[in-house]
C-alpha cells in the first residue's frame, strides 16, 4: 500500500490520491463500528481510543441490568468472575499469544511492578534493570519505585539511549525493561531480535505494549517474549483509564510469583483460607477485586478485533502515516514542522511527531478546527493514526489545517497560549 | 431507636412495629434515590451496593458525552484529571477526615501493599505486622506478599485471635493491620481505643474500612489513625469493582513514601522527566492512569451522601438489625440459626451473620424467593442492612420467608446444593 504513495505536489493532488486510496481500503467498513464524533478529525487515537458502538451497548447493559437488576448474582450470571482471564484471551489473540499466559488486570504501572519483581527474583544474582532514557516515564518510576524497596543491592536502573542498548546487554543485566513503541517518535524497536540478543547473555525481558497492542502484528509467543504488559485505552479502544493487561510466557508461570497477592490471585479465594497459596497459572497476576464496569466495556470493545487481519491494519497504519508524511512535504509544511519519527514505515508505529517551537499553540489552534492532535513538552506534535477509524481523507482535511495554521501564523494568537492541566 | 424495639412474639405484632418503624423512619426518603431491583428484598449492600439513580445517569454520560463525543478534551474540560482527588475528598466527608488526606485509586488490595511498605518503612528497627487471624485473607495475604518480596528480616505477619490483640501490641511490633467490621460477624473492634493503645507502643496502625465507609459513623481524624484503605463497592454503591480509597494523616505525608510510584503520583506528571519525584502531597498514593469510567461513576454514587448524618444511618442500622434479630427469636428461628453477631448493638455493624449446617442451601432457597443474602464458608448465611434502602418491612419479608424455609427444610431440596463458582 506504501508503494502507491510517492510524491505530490499540491493539495488537488493529495486529494485525488486520498480520494483513491480510501476506495480502495480493505478497512473502510470498520468505521462503522466506532461512535465517531461528528465533523472532527481525531488523530489522538494513540491517547485514547474512540467509542465503539459494541462498547456503548455494553456499558448501559452492565450499569442497568447487571448491576441495577440482577445485582451480585451477576458474579455468576453474566460471569464477572471471569472477566480477567475473557478479556485477556481476547487480547492474547491480538498480540499473539497463546491461551493461558494474558490477563486483564489493574494498570500498566501497577502490572510493571508484578513484572519487575517476579523478574528480578528469577534472577537473583543480578540487580541491573536495563531501559532507555527516554522510555515513557512512568515505567522508569515503578523501576525506580522497586530499587528503593528493595535497596540497590536488589534493583538497579540503567539507562541508555537507544543506540547503546544492544551494546549495554551483559550478564549484569537481570532485566530489560523496554517500551516497543516510543511514545514521542512512534520508534519501533525489534522487538524479535532485542529479545534474543537479551536471551543470550541469561537476560529476561520486559515488553511495554502501550502503543502497540492493536496496531502493530505483534507474535510475543513465536519471539520467546518473557513479559509484557499493555493498555487498552489507545488502539484497543477500551475508554478511559480501561484496565491494563500482563502476560507471563507459559514457560515461567510455574517459576514466576509476585508480591501482589491479593485474594483474587488465590488457588481457591473463595475458601477464604488465612495463607495465600497462589494460583500456578496466569491468574496468580490477579490482586484485589476486578474493575467489573470498565472491564466489561473492554470486553465489548474488543470485539471489533473478531476475525481482524492485523496484517492488514499495520498496512494501513504505514499508508496513513507515510501519506502524511507526503503531504507535510507537498504543502511545504516540512521547513517548519520538522519530523522526528523515522521515515522507513516498518520502524514507525502509527504516528507522525513533529517538532516547532510553538508546538503547543499549533495543538490548540488545531483542535479549535475540530483536528485533534497532541502535544508533548517541550516541543513535540503528535499525529496519531488509527487505521480502523481514520480514512486518507481526513490525512488530507488534518494537513491543510495545519497548512493554514503555519502560513498564516496562527499559532501567535494569544489565545492558544493558555495552559490546561493536562498537555 | 433500639430502644423501641422489644420482644415480639409472632409475625402479625413484627409487622405491626414493621409499619411503625418505617413510617417514623427520617431516612425514608433516601430509598427514592436508588434504581432498586423490582420485588427483591436485597440484604446484599454488604458485598455489593445498589445503583444509585446519579450514577446511573453519570454512567450514560461519562461514556456517551465525554468519551465518545469530548474524548481526549475531557480531561481538561470534565476534570478527569482531578478525579481521585474530587472522589477522595466526598468519601473524607463519610469517614471524618479533613481535606488532603483522601485519595480514590486501585484496589483495597494495591492500596494495603502502598500503605504497608510505606509504613515499615517509618519503622525501620522493627518488623512485625500484627493481624488477626480471621482478618479479611486478602489483608493477610498482601502482608505474606510483602515478607516474600522484602523477606522476613524486614517483614513478618504476626496473626493472633481478636482477644489477644491488646496483650499483643508491644516494641516489635512496627505495624498493626485491622479490618474494623469482621467481614462474617459484623464485630465491630474499637478503633479509638486500639489506635491509641498502638501508639503508646510506637506501632503505625493500618485500618481497613470495607465494612465500615458508608454505615458507620467515623472519626478518622479525631481517633488519630495512621492510614487507612476501604472499598466503595459495598455501602458507598460505586457499582461492581469500583476503585477503592487511601487515607494517609496529614503528619504522615512528608515522612510516608510507597513504592508503587508510577507517574500519576509524581509532582509533575506532563514534565515527563525520567526520574521520580514524588508529589508530597496525598497525590504521591496514585500509580497509573485512573479508572475514569468507574470512578465517574462512583463520583456520582457518592452524592447520596451529601448533607447526610451518618449518625442518623448507624441509629437505622442498629434498629434494623435488631429488629432482625429479635425476628429470629419471635418466629423461633433462633434455635436453627445460631446468631453469631454481637448482641450489643454498638458492637455490631449494619450486618447479622448466623450459621445453620446447610447455610449454602438456605441462601439459595432465599434467593429463590427474591430475598438476597450471601454464605461464607463453611456455615455462615450473612444478612447485610443498608439503611439508605432497606426498610423494617423488608426485614419482615425476609424473616418469613426465612421461617418457610426453615419450618418446612426447603434446604434439604437436592435443587439448593448446586454450587457456583462466587458464593
Amino acid at each position: 500500500m506504501t508503494n502507491q504513495i510517492s510524491a505530490f505536489t499540491s493539495l488537488e493532488e493529495l486529494k485525488t490520491a486520498a480520494a483513491r486510496l480510501d476506495s480502495e481500503d480493505k478497512l473502510e467498513s470498520y468505521g462503522a463500528l466506532f461512535d465517531l464524533p461528528d465533523d472532527c478529525i481525531y488523530l489522538d487515537g494513540n491517547s485514547l481510543g474512540v467509542l465503539p458502538v459494541s462498547a456503548k451497548k455494553r456499558a448501559k447493559e452492565v450499569v442497568e441490568q447487571q448491576w441495577g437488576r440482577d445485582l451480585i448474582s451477576s458474579w455468576n450470571t453474566h460471569n464477572w468472575i471471569d472477566l480477567p482471564i475473557i478479556v485477556g484471551e481476547k487480547i492474547a489473540k491480538i498480540v499473539g499469544a497463546a491461551p493461558s499466559q494474558t490477563l486483564c488486570c489493574d494498570s500498566i504501572s501497577v502490572n510493571l511492578f508484578k513484572l519487575l519483581c517476579g523478574a528480578l527474583n528469577m534472577r537473583p544474582n543480578r540487580k541491573v534493570v536495563l531501559s532507555q532514557q527516554d522510555n515513557f516515564p512512568t515505567d522508569l518510576y515503578m523501576v525506580q519505585g522497586v530499587e528503593s524497596l528493595l535497596s540497590s543491592q536488589r534493583c538497579m536502573l540503567r539507562t541508555v539511549d537507544s543506540n547503546n542498548l544492544e551494546a549495554s546487554l551483559n550478564e549484569e543485566v537481570a532485566v530489560l525493561l523496554l517500551t516497543q513503541v516510543n511514545y514521542k517518535t512512534g520508534y519501533i524497536h525489534n522487538m524479535a531480535k532485542l529479545t534474543k540478543l537479551a536471551h543470550e547473555k541469561g537476560i529476561l525481558v520486559i515488553w511495554d505494549l502501550a502503543h502497540s497492542a492493536g496496531v502493530l502484528d505483534l507474535k510475543l509467543d513465536a519471539w520467546e517474549v518473557d513479559f509484557a504488559v499493555g493498555c487498552t485505552y489507545k488502539y484497543l479502544n477500551g475508554g478511559p483509564g480501561a484496565p491494563g493487561f500482563v502476560y507471563v510466557a507459559q514457560r515461567h508461570l510455574a517459576q514466576f510469583k509476585q508480591p501482589l497477592s491479593g485474594w483474587m490471585g488465590h488457588s481457591n479465594p473463595f475458601q477464604f483460607s488465612p495463607n495465600y497459596q497462589s494460583n500456578k497459572n496466569i491468574s496468580q497476576c490477579l490482586t484485589g477485586t476486578p474493575a467489573i464496569i470498565s472491564m466489561s466495556i473492554l470486553d465489548a470493545a474488543l470485539d471489533v478485533f473478531n476475525n481482524l487481519s492485523m496484517l492488514q491494519v499495520v498496512e494501513k497504519s504505514q499508508a496513513l502515516t507515510e501519506f502524511f508524511i507526503a503531504g507535510l512535504t507537498a504543502l511545504e509544511l516540512d521547513t517548519d514542522l520538522i519530523c522526528i519519527s523515522p521515515l522507513e514505515p516498518e520502524l514507525r508505529g502509527s504516528q507522525v511527531a513533529v517538532t516547532h517551537p510553538n508546538a503547543f499553540a499549533i495543538c490548540q489552534a488545531l483542535i479549535k478546527r475540530n483536528v485533534v492532535a497532541d502535544f508533548r513538552a517541550p516541543n513535540v506534535l503528535r499525529f496519531g493514526f488509527a487505521p480502523l477509524y481514520i480514512g486518507f481523507s481526513d490525512v488530507v482535511r488534518a494537513l491543510e489545517s495545519l497548512k493554514q495554521i503555519i502560513a498564516n501564523k496562527v499559532y501567535l494568537n494569544p489565545e492558544f497560549e493558555v495552559k490546561s492541566k493536562v498537555t
